[in-house]
């Protein structure tokens, strides 16, 4: 193994990458298992270790407490067995507050407590175009809102996204066919790069491992379960100890049809069981739950999944989906705006932000994406580039809101009508909607005083009102659509 | 029997009033039972006679089929039995259509065969009003696209609504308590003025027989089943011969703690029993069925539901309850234009709009109301009165459009995520919504030429397309919400 006499260090969350030459014949990918024990104190966390071609396995570890570790190599092949080391785990730079993780059944917090609001996108085929356009997607992103981006691991053949792309996850190509039993490492180089950009963004990497968008073309979406468990196994050895990772099983699973429920357990299990770090785990529906033509959904109150990944375009179903599966909803697509002719591509800012809000004030979180028609069908949703619409800006204001709430906001059911998030007693958040209301009587606790301002969630403005707020009070309001109410407790 | 020598004539779908005088002691309204057989030909129709006060017993019918009838009473009163009689039956005046039936699954029709598009609004309590607002609320409804109102037997009390009526279906008043044995003709006497009068603006009544708008003030969403069954026989007796009569059980029944799903079954049944003439039967649910805090709905599918009144604010949920119920599906309720603070109450004209349409472009018929406030709290949702809004004139234009397409319109799935009905080779409607594709793909039968027309539904204006399309085609579009496309066979 690559490592040096001096102590090397590594910081929390950050990654410890492993590099040692070993077997290069026959087929490397399936011949020769490696796996190394990682040692804290009393704690032993087993990780996997991958091929990356060129005759050098690699291994990458993710530590998650500060001090020293140690480690030791197991492997099918002697000379990548028992190789032993030890490193010195330092604090996070600023920055890195770790992987996002579930903090209760409706928030996400960062593993360091910073509570983490999901602002996502799409972006499903970014990293399978040019160098230029994908340079231009992270340029667009460093000034976007977005934490969170979806992305897919195979390519995509689909409306306005055509192009053959010139790598791919397994070595072969279109025409002589892939080898489902190797990978291709200059695929997952470049996107690990992609990744690490990622992370100094502070996005998260949502990543899609299967989807529908295939249909015969390369194959990706009917291999054998032998292939798929096999390239699960691929893809998180690699990219588990990546910190911002999380696993999205497949995008619109139910259009899969070479794929069963059991295997979609099956993957989930396999997922949770290969990642030492336990990112987040979900998978996304196509049709609808209650579409005439739905299928049975997924059912997400089963015990690998660690929220809810959904598709409907009614985000005030939020609630509904709380009760049935008690765990964070992230809406992650509820149609995008822009101007396609397909119906989840053609609605307006307003609307797209509107679903941002009502998805927010019932504690749940919708995702963003942009399909506008372009002269060259660089569409932001498939293939990144630039976003042209009106909502992201908005959606900067709704993110700004979300995270200065006090930590613990949670729907409050005794506003009845209108949505509502916040802290009984310290801070609410009442959305309006399409509602516009002249008026409206809000019961707040007595004998505390509060102050409010009302958002123009559209304009992106906070007008606050005169005097200070007790009891039940009249609010008059200015009647017109996408009006929100912040309440919070009065310092004196 | 009031009964000239002279052999009477009514016209069909008209009502033949007799009238006798009876036993006046006791209570006439429970004590003394009186039918009549009406017979044509082969067939015989029992009715129901009722007591109307000041010694007075009446039959009201409504005969079906031109032509002589004879008809004979049946008493447990010896002066009430067997007073025989005829009448001949004439063709029906100008506007006079029949009763309105249910002609298959997706649609309603008059029983001459004019196919029925029902367009209706709320107003609740507007024959409680004084009759000045009374007055004001039929000369509103003389230049309104309605063609159904809802409105309740029983006086209503909520929000913006807590005058004290005049006169109440029985006798006694609030401070001394009511009898519920015994009615109080004065109060049906000046209902039927106004089934009249909406029966001469053409205008279905679609009655509500019970609502939870009471919780103890008057008492009349409590009463014992004996007296809810009475009170059932009574109002059928009195107003089934009317030929724009409907029967809605009851508005938001779930929220009528007193009474249980078996309650509904029974009254339904006794409504279906008395009912010579099958008048239209529905039930109106107050929580969604998908809310989380929903109870079971009632199953429409039950034999005596004729077709689904339904609230819910996603109407486009509309083919989910077409494949539960296999019945019209009118959403009487799915918020109304206006700004009260209450959300049922506070959409947008253009939201209000939208409903109607995207109801209609799935195969359902959304319901209009308007809540504005109003300084005397004449809302019409609630009192009737005025008009204020701007949504019953694009209603109109719809209606106009749907008064226009081809007999037969049904939801053509084949244009998938564009709701549209039509009739397959002849006519097709589309409707956008909020959605604002730049162009959209039609597949049009080849070898037939099209017609076709841009519909902006909140301008109220039709742009003929240039030139005739045929097979698969491509339409331009403005790129805006609230858009139509009407597509129709070219005449050359």
């Amino acid at each position: 193994m690559v490592h040096s006499e001096q102590e090397q260090q590594v910081e929390r969350w950050g990654m410890l990458e492993l590099a040692c030459p070993g077997p290069a014949a026959g087929n490397p990918f399936a011949d020769c298992e490696l796996f190394a024990d990682f040692r804290h104190g009393g704690r032993t966390v087993r990780v996997r270790g991958f091929y990356d071609g060129g005759g050098v396995y690699k291994l990458r570890f993710m530590p998650d407490a500060v001090g020293e570790w140690s480690f030791v190599t197991r492997s099918s092949s002697p000379e990548l067995d028992g190789i032993a080391g030890s490193f010195r785990c330092t604090q996070p730079s600023p920055g890195n507050r770790g992987p996002v993780r579930v903090r209760d059944e409706y928030r996400f917090a960062y593993e360091d407590g910073t509570p983490y609001v999901p602002v996502g996108t799409t972006c499903y085929a970014w990293t399978h175009q040019s160098e230029a356009l994908q340079r231009q997607t992270l340029d667009t992103l460093r000034s976007a809102p977005f934490n969170k981006i979806r992305m897919c691991l195979f390519p995509k053949k689909y409306s306005f996204n055509s192009v053959e792309p010139d790598l791919f996850p397994f070595s072969g190509n279109r025409e002589a066919g892939f080898d489902w039993s190797r990978f291709n490492p200059a695929y997952f180089s470049r996107l690990e790069e992609r990744l690490r950009e990622l992370q100094e963004l502070g996005i998260e990497a949502d990543l899609i491992l299967f989807h529908p968008y295939d249909k015969g073309h390369w194959g990706f979406d009917a291999m054998d379960s032998e292939a798929d468990d096999r390239y699960v196994r691929y893809v998180v050895s690699r990219l588990a100890a990546f910190r911002n990772v999380w696993w999205s099983l497949a995008n619109e699973y139910d259009f899969m049809k070479a794929k069963t429920m059991s295997d979609w357990d099956r993957l989930f299990r396999l997922v949770q069981q290969e990642d030492p770090y336990g990112h987040l785990r979900s998978i996304h529906n196509g049709t609808g739950m209650y579409d005439p033509e739905s299928v049975v959904m997924y059912d997400h109150a089963k015990p690998w999944v660690t929220h809810c990944s959904i598709q409907h375009w009614d985000v005030n179903l939020t609630p509904v989906w709380h009760r049935l599966y008690r765990k964070p909803i992230v809406i992650d697509e509820c149609c995008y705006e822009g101007n396609v002719p397909q119906r989840w591509g053609n609605i307006t800012a307003e609307e797209m932000t509107r679903r941002f809000w009502d998805a927010a004030a019932r504690g749940g979180y919708a995702g963003h994406g942009e399909t506008y028609l372009h002269p060259e069908d660089e569409i932001w949703w498939a293939k990144g580039g630039r976003l042209y619409g009106d909502s992201p800006a908005r959606i900067a204001f709704l993110r700004r809101v979300l995270e200065a709430a006090p930590e613990g906001c949670r729907p409050i059911p005794a506003f009845r009508d209108v949505p509502t998030i916040g802290v009984p007693g310290e801070y609410y958040l009442l959305y309006f909607g399409i509602h516009r209301p002249a008026y409206r009587m809000i019961e707040l606790p007595p004998d505390v005083s509060f102050q409010a301002e009302i958002l123009d969630t559209w304009e992106m403005t906070a007008t606050p009102l005169e005097g200070r707020l007790t009891g039940s009070c009249r609010i008059e309001l200015p009647g017109k659509p996408y009006l929100a109410l912040r309440i919070y407790r009065s310092e004196a």
